[in-house]
């Protein structure tokens, strides 16, 4: 955020009673509210980065000035009447000040540390369920001891700021500690998560939404696919789940949900573990706001992710999350590194022409080598077969895929 | 449109060779194109009635102007790759001049006439389609000798204008035919529309969308139900449909699509008729644009009316039409009489938490008593308790059910 800018948007509200809800940072989680917005009469409001940031081109009320500077983000707070997050970036002092005003925030930044900071999240979330084996480490001695004792490789993360495996480090070995050395630096006394690398069968995910009245709703677990350390498919619901397992990740997301007194989205990443032949679970992240794993919803559940999300942060009732079909494919679209590939409309043209059914959603980012530009979704009885066209359409999309 | 002003908005496209999309008029069904625009990555423009129009509280670039004005339009339209319309009342002069600028009008003026003009309608469909026995009428004389053949009750319209029953009036019998000199005197030599009454069975609707490509998609056919000439309720599919019927008439829209050279959506409401003991239809009405009849397709198609538009007056592939669950029912919510109708926001935080499957469809307008503010779906197995729900949530926002 270098600029820092006056906010002089006027916001017009929808007439009867509604309400605006307020978003600070304009990517794509906010850009995707829009649609269900349009359908409850609810106003937006979005604190963008830039006049073209995602969601800025698609919500009217997109004033642009920094997250991280108290006296805008109060400003524009002043005219939302619940303030909620594209990210989980803001800091700390202006959530605390926003607190002080009586803006009504949500998740409430009590609940919101919990996805900020990574030591925190393990410290709280230890006894409420199943976690990987961690400790806080200061030093490359303290990484050793750590990696002694669960055995090598081991995973090491910044606690705060990262994403889609930025901020993560495997250390495979012991002679693999001292490269660590330059994170230990910039951590600057902060402290770093080391924690054991959980041996699983697949990643799998469970999308819960919470209101302030403690309503609660799940939506069914999924199986998300990594590749790189970034999510490039997400199969709902996950296939050939154990149903005792399907209930116990439910129920611990609903736990941490109530615990931690979360309010709107909250996505946990799970791995799925062999425990001598029985499937158990390992909690690996959570994200307070709607997540890359709940993109199905939108073409794939009654209630999508962000419908939900702005119901919860407003305590309207929550809506169904049952799934619409049998299977939802979910493919996220990276970014190409050629040229060619910056011009997605004619490339998507194609696309269309060769799949009626496939649900498009572009973020209306410039395309950059792997940045995440879209998803796509595609809902029906025969999941190879969808897969195939998920895959298809994100390759196609991507440039990787030609024909 | 009493004020005439300048249009200072600057449009933001979205980067990777995406158009904007012009629509001409800032109700519903232009507030209802951007949910799939946003999936779609296409930036709406809207040439609104107010900064508070539906489509206005919800696309950024929504410019403020009268639709009827030469200069306005043009300057509209020259922001725009291609332009098309949220009502059928641009004037022939300012769609001549769009012309002659070059500017991609879909669809094009020379179809959307027998839109305006339900007199150049009925010539032009005479020979395509079933049609009720209709003539021009310049005087009470006429109406009464097309009543005299064609029997009482007869139904007088006017050519332009005319929506939700206004505009139309029936004539029970040769001592109503005088009552109808005001109708004559308004219409100052353009003639009046007078054709039998049709005895139907009920009322049904197709929706078709078409390409200036040529390429063409159907909807499947839907029961339209009627209160005071206000369509109340649409059921998708139409129940007990006749297969050879339903064919009939989805060929009879893509005939009259075909032929006419339509482009985007285009609903044909018909009459279904018994004719010996067959079902037969008859024409009654053509909308070139998403329509009430298609509400439905939001939620219950793959694709809905909405983005399909957009695809046809871009010329992108059509999108998968099928129906995504067994039935669909669309309730249209009327204003309510009452000034505690007016507080629409705690009338549907209650409904919500009555139905969590309920699709709420709110346009943002202000409630008057009778005006369409807004519709409700449902998706589901079993049909009559999809109807008891869809008719609940209605009459409830309504204010007409209580409980």
């Amino acid at each position: 955020m270098a600029t820092k800018g006056p906010i002089v948007e006027q916001i017009v509200r929808h007439p009867g009673g509604f309400p605006v809800v307020g978003i600070i940072g304009g990517g794509q989680l906010a850009r995707m509210c829009q649609p269900p917005a349009v359908g409850l009469s609810l106003t937006l409001a979005v604190l963008a980065q830039a006049p073209d940031a995602a969601a800025a081109l698609v919500v009217p009320a997109s004033p642009v000035g920094p997250y991280d500077d108290v006296d805008t983000v109060r400003e524009f707070a002043r005219q939302c009447d619940v303030v909620t997050f594209d990210h989980e970036h803001v800091p700390p002092e202006v959530l605390a000040a926003l607190e002080a005003d009586g803006v009504p925030l949500h998740p409430r930044p009590s609940a919101l540390r919990f996805a900020q900071d990574k030591l925190a999240m393990r410290e709280r979330l230890g006894d409420l369920v199943d976690c990987p084996r961690w400790r806080r480490v200061d030093s490359l001695e303290e990484l050793t001891e750590l990696g002694t004792e669960v055995g090598f490789p081991v995973v090491l993360k910044t606690p705060r700021g990262g994403y889609d495996g930025k901020g993560v480090r495997v250390v495979d070995s012991p002679d693999a500690v001292p490269d660590c050395a330059d994170w230990f630096e910039r951590a600057a006394g902060d402290g770093l998560l080391a924690e054991e690398a959980v041996d699983f069968t697949r990643e799998i995910a469970v999308l819960v939404a919470r209101s302030p009245s403690g309503q609660a709703a799940a939506w069914p677990v999924v199986e998300t696919v990594q590749t790189g350390g970034i999510c490039t498919e997400v199969i709902a619901p996950a296939p050939d789940l154990d149903d005792t397992l399907a209930s116990r990740v439910t129920e611990a997301a609903l736990r941490i949900a109530g615990e931690l007194d979360v309010t709107g989205v909250m996505a946990v990443e799970l791995f799925q573990v062999d425990r001598d032949g029985e499937p158990g679970y390992v909690v690996n992240e959570l994200a307070m706001r709607p997540h890359n794993s709940g993109h199905w919803t939108i073409d794939g559940s009654v209630t999508s992710q962000f419908e939900q999300h702005l119901r919860a942060v407003l305590d309207l009732p929550l809506g169904d999350t049952r799934a619409r079909a049998p299977w939802t494919v979910m493919g996220n679209v990276l970014g190409g590194a050629e040229p060619r590939h910056a011009e997605l409309y004619g490339t998507y043209r194609h696309l269309l022409a060769r799949d009626p059914g496939l649900k498009m959603h572009l973020y209306g980012k410039e395309v950059r080598p792997g940045r995440k530009i879209g998803h796509v979704t595609v809902c029906g009885d025969d999941l190879a077969e969808l897969r195939d066209r998920a895959a298809h359409a994100a390759g196609y999309l991507e440039g990787t895929i030609i024909e």
